[in-house]
């Protein structure tokens, strides 16, 4: 399906292109107008900085976004390639440009593989950045099938997982999986640019993970929030009406008086609860690890001695059972009983491993409960 | 300073105080309304499940922010201890509490300690929680000095840092750090309560990390926003108008027409570049690891063979020097030189090491450039 193409733009993502279609024995061609960056690439054995000398299967450009338009027109002009790709975080604009502008638009088809990292630059890269990662392909009305096929076949060999959507489609769905969560970051975390002295010693780990993302190149992402304008007006206005709601929640409860406490109470539970279940939503629709089946339970019963159960979670430790799911409670007799969910296959060995190691144990097929920890 | 002590309320908070206290031989006796609870932290080690004989010199209440004021009143009648603190997260409602309606104000002081997990309850405490955080203390007009030290005392025995505010100052710190930025993350997570069936496939770590937060409890958050209201309200604000001024400009770019475009851009790219500017403040003020002073540098030179600067990342990393801070620049004669900024005292052996690992290497004072990474 590949057997050569050029890589345009030998940044982090460029980069880490040309090193897993290297891995899965691509001949990979590579140019950058930073002849160090270029050579860098080249020196992690990204493949060779030098020009075809017949056109390759796949080109792909990974300059910055404003970029792919005029590179994509020059390339095509000069037939470099036989099919075109990019990887750009907003496709609508760009599929409206090389209809308008590029010579051969069929052989387009716009990419954006959903990776990164805080680091730039060739240095960064790595074959394993698109591993389980989405990796989205927007076929415009006039792009041909071949064209679409490479660049599957390229997000594939990246260990990717190709989602055909529309430009459109794409667009409004990273202006609220991506460009919002960015934007909402950087307004918070620009209320600390000059913020009061303590606040940087009272800032635990939540406020870091909540502004971490708002690390990332302004230049970038200026141009990415104007190059998705219309999608991103309409995430935030959304966040807007619904911050306008809670801001004057808040107040009623902060000036106590005819306003109606009770609502106001309601209202910021309610933000809360939906917070929850969003969290939760992503977490199950993510491509996050699956959760382990659980199905049989240890049950340990503890006679009165402090400090054992701190000694029986670390020999469940050293038999490898997670104390994540554990759950404990109290029996009739008024001992400490705790429960250990187990994946069935490993219930026998870790029974044995926790009788050896000197305790009341039975197995048990009653699910955990009091005390859980939360997931 | 502290013999004995009880803990009141043994949840992550309580139990995680009392693991430390006692790890610091301190006599700990532990009591909750839930009987399991109380059990299951006395099976870890953290003290007895019994009431003291006499009067203990401090006692920690780890109960939910509304139970505070209630059990504090009943405590004092009862004279169970000589000083009493909490651990609740808004300090003004509850000061004004005690000085109200408790039988002894000047033996309490406020206590806060910036640290907890997701996880909940007694089987997820841990006596290193506190370990390097600051435990805010905020004494009152009538508060005694020697009350001030036991709390003291127990918050450097836990291994965190003492921090004296006023309740007020303290309230209106963690409204910024701590309560703004989870109710933004409620309200992006909220965003995807019923988001489009792709949106979860889209959502990067970013959007994960972002919205990790929002995950708490619900009835606990609402009680915090309620009894901050007043703080929570202007950091509210604060955003609400950002957050108005920041939709304008998108929808500027949204629709071109007699708007003016540059301004709108500049607006955006400025949020932009605050947000970096407030991480980088953050990241500095906060209780992150110091920057290691890496004021030598070791030259390396790459005649031209693809994949030798892969080799050398890797045999440097044998010798542990961070790739984190590399550099690649292009000499005279068209050779790649790689630049590892290494801390002086390991410079001679990590020279030596890549010397015998067969590279062309040299020490070198000029400061890394090009192709950095970016930090």
């Amino acid at each position: 399906m590949l057997r050569d193409m050029i890589v345009i733009g030998t940044g982090l993502i460029g980069t880490s292109v040309a090193l897993a279609a290297r891995r899965a024995g691509v001949t990979v061609f590579l140019s950058d107008r930073d002849p160090v960056a270029v050579r860098v690439a080249e020196a992690l054995g990204a493949g060779l900085a030098q020009s075809p000398q017949r056109p390759v299967d796949l080109a792909v450009l990974a300059v910055p976004p404003a970029h792919v338009g005029p590179v994509i027109r020059q390339a095509q002009s000069s037939g470099l390639a036989l099919s075109y790709t990019d990887v750009a975080s907003v496709k609508g604009e760009l599929e409206r440009i090389v209809l308008r502008s590029a010579p051969k638009p069929s052989a387009y088809v716009g990419g954006h593989p959903m990776a990164g990292r805080e680091l730039s630059g060739p240095l960064a890269a790595s074959a394993e950045l698109f591993a389980g990662r989405s990796w989205v392909l927007t076929p415009s009305p006039v792009t041909d099938e071949v064209t679409t096929e490479r660049a599957k076949a390229l997000a594939l060999l990246c260990g990717g997982i190709p989602v055909l959507l529309s430009s459109r489609e794409h667009d409004e769905t990273v202006a609220l999986t991506s460009h919002l969560p960015h934007l909402m970051a950087s307004l918070l975390a620009a209320r600390f640019c000059d913020a009061p002295a303590g606040a940087g010693q009272l800032a635990g780990q939540g406020l870091r993970d909540v502004t971490r993302i708002a690390a990332g190149d302004p230049a970038l992402w200026a141009d990415i929030v104007r190059a998705n304008a219309l999608a991103v007006a309409v995430a935030l206005r959304g966040m807007h009406t619904d911050l306008s709601r809670l801001l004057a929640a808040v107040e009623d409860l902060a000036e106590p008086g005819p306003s109606d406490r009770a609502a106001a109470e309601r209202l910021v539970t309610d933000v809360l609860r939906r917070g929850v279940r969003g969290v939760t939503h992503l977490r199950r629709s993510g491509s996050g690890a699956a959760v382990p089946d659980l199905s049989a339970v240890l049950r340990v019963v503890l006679r009165r001695h402090p400090g054992d159960l701190a000694r029986l979670l670390s020999s469940a430790a050293t038999f490898e059972i997670s104390a994540e799911q554990v759950a404990a409670e109290i029996d009739t007799d008024g001992a400490v009983v705790v429960r250990f969910p187990v994946p069935v296959q490993e219930a026998e060995l870790a029974e044995i491993g926790l009788r050896i190691a000197g305790w009341e144990i039975s197995r048990d097929v009653s699910p955990a409960r009091n005390h859980r920890r939360n997931p």
